[in-house]
């Protein structure tokens, strides 16, 4: 049996504002020659296929479009589970229909303990769980943490192992002694226990989601596939890539992938940034994170090297505080109460307002008022 | 070719605040059985499966629920279109994968020409669409009213039609003549010009969705089924049912379905309302619609007419203004703004407001303040 293992692909993330959807199916359609070209049984996806619980409609398409491709289309099995960024009830809608072209999406923990079995291998895929839903599961009060959960998880498992084949854990959690990066926010992994790498020793492989970069753990046979594109500055020096699991002989095989605008810390002074000789020599249009060397005060620095590099997402003094962020949640005050709540509603649901819920949200704002 | 004609389900809709889950679930079992007992080759749903563009969690697996139960479990054919509360996005997910079992659920103008063939019967699903989806999809800028675009659409369809088969239609719209009811609010039957029945005529059988009532056009062959459910007062008198069509020879048969709780108006005035000599005659959890017939001023009337009828929809002098409306929508003015944004974003999102989105909205509040 041979797969490609890959995890957080996040459709409908934003980089400080900028739309990731081309960047996002560059690395999608390298995945899917991969996949062909290593001529492998099935595609994993450990999770956070979507960037959050109700993804816009342009998300929405571009997923189902990727799945369609990649099953229908190519033929090639998906092994998948939801991670904590997706909500499992929205995305496991027709998921019992994907079944007859061997496309597993588990969305449920329940589900974690029928395995897929493919070839010579029996799949396990346990899609993200909270410590209440193993609780109510087994029907163990004692059950209060991540770690806890996982222990009879795994035993459930191994009752159900066939001897006669290897065994692959699919997952979506914060493996003990994973590095941790910013685009995971603090939040998601603060409502997850770590689970120690030691608890998955039982199985052959274990293909894990939830942190981006490949290299957060150290065991041979647990590993992270990473994001296939970088989220964050914090991911700025990792190799983007997926993996290719061989269970017999067992062999993994790093594959990584190239992006259109890379993610980059550049250090510099103002002169040099500016300077053609130097700015020439680089893709401009990467995503920059830039750090400027200098102590002087400079006028108008960001429009300066906006010019120059028109895909700036952080501007910081090498040496002191943040110059500029541009992130897309920063807030214009001189715009009017109702134009930033129209906004806020089109950013959170990426719909308009219907008339009633314009004249509820106006009356809210007349109440507001009338406190002063 | 015999199917079952049914539309409107609106999964996820609420009756003054009141929760219609159990009704639809009922509804619906009714449904499945008449599909089964009457033997039908085919269920067609003719648009406003959900309520809403984002249906919340709940109604997502109720839906879900209720296509696994009909198409993988009883293995009857589906046929299916978007309405104007359904996102067309979002519904398509996955539909791609569910043609195998018979399941067409078409959400895009282009699939409506291509039919779906049965037995002797060509289907032609067309979804809700707006004129400049029309006017796109055959790049004519005369397209201005859904009239037009649908005059384009018959002659398509017409090009595509096998002489040795029956032709229905499954559309989404108002047709002229129809009735119209309180449930289908202005804003949408305003955004959707009427079609005029005469254009239909090419076609053996129209199963309409949009309107609620079943008698709301006088057509022999272009039909509503109306709702399975009474979504407003102005719904009491109708009886909720299904079509069961056969195309050769054609006979259309009306199938009614029963309610749990019914949605009535009730006209009395206090004293016997108040009587147990009559309200052990009613059937007092119904959702009703009560006119007071009295002229005299009675003190917290809404109280104790609740401890015998529990689920008031609406009171009302029978001669006079309305003495109390339940609507959910409606605002308490004693709320503070912060307290009545996040019970708007829930009831839009269903979801709770993260930490940003919080600090987000309070200074969309501050600002508003500031302004006084």
């Amino acid at each position: 049996m041979r797969f490609l293992h890959t995890a957080d692909w996040h459709i409908g993330k934003k980089l400080h504002g900028f739309d990731l959807t081309a960047e996002q199916d560059t690395a999608y359609q390298q995945i899917r020659q991969l996949a062909i070209d290593e001529q492998v049984d099935a595609v994993v996806i450990a999770g956070d296929l979507y960037d959050r619980a109700i993804p816009n409609e342009k998300s929405v398409t571009q997923l189902d479009d990727m799945l369609i491709d990649l099953n229908l289309k190519n033929h090639l099995p998906v092994l998948a589970i939801s991670g904590n960024h997706d909500s499992a009830t929205r995305l496991r809608t027709g998921s019992r229909w994907f079944q007859a072209t061997n496309y597993y999406l588990n969305t449920k923990l329940s589900q974690a303990l029928t395995p897929v079995e493919f070839d010579d291998t029996q799949f396990f895929l346990l899609p993200y769980f909270e410590p209440f839903e193993a609780r109510k599961y087994f029907e163990d009060d004692r059950i209060r943490t991540a770690e806890a959960g996982m222990i009879k998880l795994v035993a459930a498992m191994e009752a159900k192992f066939d001897p006669a084949k290897k065994h692959v854990l699919v997952a979506h959690f914060f493996a003990a002694g994973s590095e941790h990066v910013d685009s995971e926010t603090q939040v998601m992994v603060g409502g997850l226990n770590a689970i120690p790498v030691d608890l998955l020793a039982p199985f052959d492989y274990v293909a894990l989601g939830h942190l981006h970069g490949k290299d957060a753990l150290h065991a041979e046979r647990v590993r992270y596939s990473g994001s296939p594109v970088k989220f964050s500055v914090s991911e700025a020096t990792q190799q983007k890539g997926v993996w290719i699991v061989d269970t017999e002989p067992f062999k993994v095989t790093f594959k990584p992938l190239t992006p259109q605008r890379d993610v980059r810390v550049l250090e510099a002074d103002f002169a040099t940034l500016t300077d053609p000789e130097f700015y020439q020599q680089q893709q401009q249009d990467d995503y920059l994170a830039i750090r400027l060397t200098d102590k002087r005060v400079i006028p108008n620095v960001m429009q300066a090297l906006r010019e120059i590099y028109p895909n700036i997402i952080e501007l910081e003094r090498a040496d002191g505080p943040v110059v500029t962020d541009t992130a897309a949640a920063q807030i214009d005050p001189t715009l009017d109460p109702m134009t930033l709540m129209t906004k806020f509603f089109e950013q959170t649901t990426d719909s308009d307002m219907t008339p009633q819920q314009v004249a509820w949200a106006e009356q809210a704002l007349t109440t507001a008022n009338k406190e002063e």
